[in-house]
């Protein structure tokens, strides 16, 4: 049985539900809100105090880009991984642009007007301003972020991308990455996300 | 011919000199200094204005966590990028944690003692000591971060922690990150690196 340990409106924990939905598979979720991740024994479990962890039998994996890396080696291998070294490398990527500057730009915005976080405003616009460019230029140029299918790397990138509403980011601007937050939440299977436009 | 932009104190793009010495690969850099990421010619070649990137013929390849993929997976797949889902999962942690924690924590502060750049030094501080930690109970129980051997994970995240006294954190505090840095150093091939001890 896999279990998840999320928040209904967390972005990274969707990135998870999002290949878990799509592969098909079960899954529990394990509600764990603030409080919950501030407890020893959730430290135990992630010891970097966040959401989402994926638990199954023996194996407690945290990180949603690790979590997408497990699930797309284990029931995907190639197809959502990447086949070959340009395409591992080109997923990489994008795992580390939603690990640095989606995480800390887009994201953090949204914590920041959405929930009410204290968050490094002014790195957060700059990180947000630099990135937000240089993906649209690439998705103007292809319907996914790597090759000619969906891959873990518009998992990874595409949720709090298509939540940018909610950072006061208006994604009329940014057509081209709209567009694509739209093309995977038409996906066969896609679960719904409050806030994801056409989700 | 592998062309490689860097520069000498580059703690990021010295990932890639590391996986390129011990592979055993020539390459070229092409010193490229912040006037040199500032030109039109460089946003060419990444829009992210960062180093490294990695040129090989027709590649070029931005990020120094997705340089390393593709590394491996071109020379040492499976070796250096994991057996098995569970070591995909476990390397694709740490690269995460390299692209974010380690980036925007330890590197940051180098950034800013080392070189006098701005950064938001209450979030570097306070990542840092949230993930220092972390990584140090996992090092004191394991010789490598992903399994038996050393993988890429270990080349994405040990460059800023084994600089990190130019950040002023002391690792006579965090022994095990201490350990394992030297012991990278001292691995066949390892090109040498001002200020990481032991190199």
């Amino acid at each position: 049985m896999i279990l998840l340990y999320a928040t209904p409106l967390s972005g990274n924990a969707h990135k998870v539900r999002m290949a878990l939905a799509l592969l098909g598979l079960p899954w529990t979720e394990q509600p764990t809100d603030a409080a919950a991740r501030g407890s020893d024994a959730f430290a135990a479990i992630n010891p970097m105090r966040q959401i989402p962890v994926y638990a199954e039998g023996a194996l407690c994996l945290r990180d949603s880009q690790a979590i997408l890396a497990y699930l797309a080696a284990r029931h995907r291998p190639g197809e959502w991984d990447g086949e070959g070294a340009e395409e591992r490398g080109a997923i990489a990527l994008w795992l580390s642009h939603a690990a640095n500057e989606i995480a800390n730009g887009p994201a953090a915005l949204r914590l920041a007007r959405r929930f009410g976080a204290a968050i490094a405003e002014d790195q957060a616009q700059a990180v947000t301003a630099r990135f937000l460019p240089v993906i649209e230029a690439h998705l103007a140029q292809h319907r996914w972020l790597v090759g000619d299918r969906m891959t873990i790397a518009d998992l990874a990138a595409s949720p709090y991308l298509a939540l940018a509403g909610e950072a006061d980011i208006d994604l009329a601007d940014w057509p081209a990455i709209g567009e694509w937050t739209r093309r995977i939440a038409a996906l066969p299977g896609f679960p719904a996300m409050p806030g994801w436009p056409g989700s």
